[in-house]
């Protein structure tokens, strides 16, 4: 086996490890996809479900201090 | 059980399902970057790699095609 075969193979591996990874974020994807029709058909409305995913990931502190920064700005521009 | 528990229930499994999907997702990106990382410290340029793995989902056909076109436009362009 020559030095370029060798090199071949292990960048072929390193692609193929890749392609494998992506194609198991893909079914992933498609699993997500899944669950959001499943909410819609069953009436929830998912866009504020993707809100609420966000806002699970803040601490209540830091959702408090952005939902005033918010409040504030909605103030100043008459969003009220 | 109110209807309004058994609604909050139902949401809450939704939501819970896609942020665990979310968390698999977010494993597999990670070890994306892994193999790049080592790809990297091996030598490898990743930015080829990213493109190879673009090339390897195209048709030999769809490829040449793509190529030729792009041929034509670096000509007209002067990139050559």
């Amino acid at each position: 086996m020559t030095d370029a075969t060798t090199s071949d193979d292990r960048l072929r591996l390193l692609i193929e490890r890749i392609e494998t990874l992506l194609e198991e974020k893909k079914g992933i994807q498609d699993d997500i996809k899944d669950v959001y029709s499943e909410a819609k058909a069953t009436g929830y409305d998912t866009k504020a479900m993707k809100e609420v995913i966000k806002l699970r990931k803040k601490s209540r502190d830091d959702r408090m201090q952005e939902e005033a920064i918010l409040e504030t700005y909605k103030c100043s521009l008459g969003l009220d």
